[in-house]
């Protein structure tokens, strides 16, 4: 029996949150270890325009519960990637400041992680840190790395497994504004999913800035009784004051109601595209 | 006669292009050098948060034409900033890569900036410079700032005036990925603004997670004709999936059909609040 394996890309690069997404999918999905390969990438852009070529699947960040959106993710798309999304992951983000030797908090002279992760501890870092920079990385693991090989007082922000892999000592736990700090992941394919029943579906368009014209496209949802699970405006990079928007709505995009639903709503938008339908994710799944 | 000073707090230091639009917003309402006074602030939420306690007005940026919403000074709003809105400005935003010294880019290790300034130019940095790690400012000047004391080859993004105040040299020039750059500024003060007849009102309210529950509020705009000039969706902070909107809407807050339909929207909504009512900035002003 032959087995193909599939190379899916995430972003690295080992130990971010995403790849643990990723091993929560996979074993989801059941794929045993040769039937996969784990390839980091370092930029959500270049991940997302690398699926179908270099690689057969990714999985990206799309939005956190505290800081919304990864305006990245939700851009690439509208900039024309043309990857499919095929799955959902959510997963419980827990936050840590991570140094090499553990010191008082006043003599960190710097704080280093992805921006979202230093945007989601701000409170923390504005209460208890007030004095440290605040630097940039393209991952936890990055940022978590950087701190391992350095001289200086500084300090990573990310999860325990980034302490295990660089062998850092966790400074403060926990250090995220809310419990309730969550993020979800789309997994990107070349083709999205077929029916489950439990399924939803993401879709961009644009609409023309006249009273009204947003809602005369959710009217087309309202009426058949769709439920949207989100909606989110970006800017159309063409003049301020217009908008795409995201949504994700209930529903499979080749069953009824839905069906009709974007049939109906691709005459009126200026500018619309289905990204995919998959099957919504349970939280239940990650004690599975 | 007494004239009566006020202080007008603005996100510093010097020569960030918050500072620019408060002076094109000061031209606009003719005040007189005696009438006002200028004061940095380092972070935006301290800045709203003053607004009628240290300071009587502040401006703070709102979104960008290629980045979209500055999320914390709408989470600041969400989060129970008693400010209003009494005005808006828009300026157009020229970004540049300024250095101490002449130095060809790929010699160029880090680019600090404000991160909406890294995000606008990021498919220079990515083209131009992918070697150069980014680096987050609390603003453009704060990095002008660092660059003109550093002995190390490094770069700022910011505008023309900041390459004059730090005495730095322009080495690239007009760097944001688009020309169509501009930003959207809030004036906060304890009171908004009387209606003119060219009026915009900001709000914000959150929806029960059923299907057609935003359709269901939208309706009562377009029902009226008030056309909807922003919407954007934020994170509730209280699960995955549950949103706040923060809407702009054209018309002012004490006149009719907006009035009315701002009495059934707070009738429908499980959370509401009237952010403002404000004159429409029109770009001739930049002009006068």
């Amino acid at each position: 029996m032959e087995v193909l394996e599939i190379i899916i890309g995430y972003l690295g690069p080992k130990g971010t949150f995403t790849e643990q997404a990723l091993d929560v999918w996979i074993k989801k999905v059941r794929l045993n270890p040769a039937q996969y390969e784990k390839v980091p990438y370092f930029s959500i852009a270049d991940l997302m325009n690398a699926v179908g070529k270099n690689i057969d699947a990714a999985i990206v960040p799309v939005e956190n519960s505290l800081e919304g959106s990864v305006n990245i993710t939700v851009d690439s798309f509208i900039r024309g990637v043309n990857a499919m999304i095929k799955g959902e992951v959510i997963l419980p983000i827990t936050q840590h400041l991570l140094t090499k030797k553990i010191i008082p908090l006043e003599e960190i002279k710097e704080v280093l992680s992805h921006p979202q992760a230093l945007y989601q501890c701000r409170e923390f870092l504005k209460e208890k840190m007030p004095h440290a920079r605040l630097r940039e990385f393209s991952s936890t693991a990055e940022a978590a790395k950087f701190v391992s090989k350095s001289e200086e007082n500084i300090a990573a922000i990310g999860s325990k497994s980034l302490s295990q892999i660089y062998d850092l000592k966790i400074a403060a736990q926990s250090i995220q504004d809310s419990e309730n700090n969550m993020t979800r992941f789309y997994i990107l394919s070349r083709e999205d999913e077929t029916a489950t029943g439990r399924d939803k579906t993401a879709l961009i368009f644009s609409t023309e800035n006249k009273p009204g014209s947003l809602y005369r496209l959710l009217k087309i949802f309202a009426e058949k009784d769709l439920n949207l699970t989100k909606i989110e405006s970006r800017p159309s990079r063409k003049a301020l004051g217009e908008y795409v928007f995201l949504v994700e709505v209930e529903g499979h995009r080749l069953r009824d109601p839905l069906k009709s639903a974007l049939e109906e709503l691709k005459l009126s938008a200026s500018m619309f595209k289905v990204l995919g339908s998959y099957p919504v994710f349970e939280l239940s799944e990650l004690k599975s």
